[in-house]
């Protein structure tokens, strides 16, 4: 048994925001709620999503493993409406999904499960020297900056400052948050140094691990030279991490 | 003699509609108005519009047969502005139809005319057990719903309820507007059954019948059990009607 | 030594209006303010810019010739929020031009400068019948109404009429601004006619030079029989004239 209503609007911004870099998945169910991880096709990225009970209007829930095609899940749910009320429904006798949106029409999808069993993934209990709070507004600009210069990108953390910067062959990007500099509009929101740290990565996977953000998400960035970057953010008191491996540079 | 002075905005919608199906048509002019039937090239779908004199500002008109390329008619009608005033003007000398759009600046395009003989296509005059009334945009929204499952749908009268199915190797989906439930919004305005019925329809053409409409036209659909589907609507007193054959289910 | 300080609003229209129709460009500084003049690649369009000292909040500069790939310039300038303030910087020593957007963060790009001498292109000081000044959006419409007909357009002075009209093989177009008829919006707000004049252009070209104006934006165009078109505006105190070779028709 498992059935569960909430808002479309949140669940749309947790699923996007799983899907960008994965393709399929598993959700473990429980009486907590749900919970998924998985690694992208490729091993660079590690995606986790944690839905508690009670970001849930109802919620019943008992064990079960339910292999998502998140591609189709994904377009399920853009269907909806941000203000329909949604309900997950497992037909577990027929291995189907039911989402349903609910208005003053009533509209269903049935989504066939994968065959996907529990990854058991977790996201490894690294210790970071250091880790910023920001805007997702303002990092996702200062990619995008980046995107016109190279592929990949260098986050820095140095004297007060939080540096993201990208170098090509003819043209350079850098954008500076410098936690000396009042910043009225909390852009910067914490910034906690242990020593200076410089990590390179792949611009592409960074971009598409933040596209589901919207510009007032805070996001907590934990950074250390060579090591992989973790980012955490909140939507409605659903959690998600992202892990995304450094590129060495040779 | 073939003069006609009307708001853009009615006429592009009308237009537009008629377009969406059928490349060519022949412009039936006379005292009382413009008429005009066509099927589309595959003979799946019939199209007809109805601009009675009254829907002009001002009309003048004897019998003609307006050949027209309907694709170059709508790219043009698309420069008009909806507030401008949109005069037809035809020249029956040089075979060509002015299309003029009159604000503070004059803009006057003209078409060469299609060799195009009238189809005297009419309706056919078939009897339907059952009939709906449905605001266009939840039947539009029923039809995407459908799109991300397969490329047929089903539309079914049954039980105070009327259903737009479709069902994919996969996944399914399934609108139910329910005669029962109090609709507030009047989305479903009008249900009358004869007897249960289901017929099932490519999607793309359904698509295109109806993508002209908006969210708040109310579209009168009659439909019987393996018949073609009728769908009626109105826009500012012009009348458009589509006849869809139904697929035939091996 | 060349530092100059802008609002990037104005900066980036001036850059927009003059890439279209080239590729790179040497940007003549001096202790007076910014020119620039090239032809496009094909030689058939003269691009003129000037953007004086005082139209910058602050301005420094030593004579330069600064060789800047218009394409990159104008994906870095589009980077930047309208009230962002911009500050342009040479690099003499590592032959860069710096560009900074500075608001609550720090965002500064580094662009390698081309080694393109100054052009010395003068637009040529050519006298004209006549000239007519006129809203960017009304020319911009009539142009997009003549690309549905063909690929050149005839703009003609006659008769206290400026008309713009374009004829295919089937279809034609035609705007007609006339100077008689009281224009409560000031579309055609100047009509200086010497003689009777037309001159045929070819329809892209005349869509770049105008593709970056606003509809409220006075351009003033100078027309003659068979001669270039010469169309000037002002963004803000910064100036910008493109010079069009007519299509001789066979």
């Amino acid at each position: 048994m498992f059935r569960a209503t909430c808002n479309t609007r949140d669940f749309k911004k947790v699923i996007n925001a799983t899907s960008n870099l994965v393709d399929e998945i598993c959700f473990e169910v429980d009486e907590n709620g749900i919970k998924a991880s998985a690694m992208d096709p490729s091993h660079v990225a590690l995606v986790s999503m944690e839905m508690p009970k009670d970001v849930f209007e109802e919620y019943e829930g008992d064990v079960h493993d339910i292999g998502i095609d998140l591609e189709a899940l994904k377009k399920i749910i853009a269907r909806g409406k941000g203000d329909e009320k949604l309900i997950l429904d497992l037909d577990a006798e027929k291995n189907k999904l039911n989402v349903t949106f609910k208005s003053n029409v009533t509209r269903k999808f049935s989504i066939a499960l994968y065959d996907v069993s529990s990854s058991n993934l977790k996201v490894p209990d690294i210790e970071y020297p250091n880790n910023v709070s920001i805007k997702a507004g303002a990092f996702v600009e200062a990619l995008k900056d980046a995107e016109l210069v190279n592929d990949h990108i260098t986050l820095k953390v140095d004297e007060d400052k939080f540096i993201i910067y990208s170098k090509g062959d003819l043209n350079q990007s850098e954008t500076v948050f410098d936690n000396g500099v009042d910043d009225d509009d909390d852009t910067l929101a914490e910034f906690n140094m242990g020593e200076a740290s410089r990590s390179t990565f792949n611009l592409a996977y960074l971009k598409d691990l933040t596209k589901s953000t919207a510009a007032e998400d805070l996001l907590k960035i934990y950074l250390g030279s060579d090591m992989p970057v973790k980012i955490e953010y909140e939507v409605s008191g659903s959690k998600l991490v992202f892990l995304l491996a450094p590129r060495i540079e040779s």
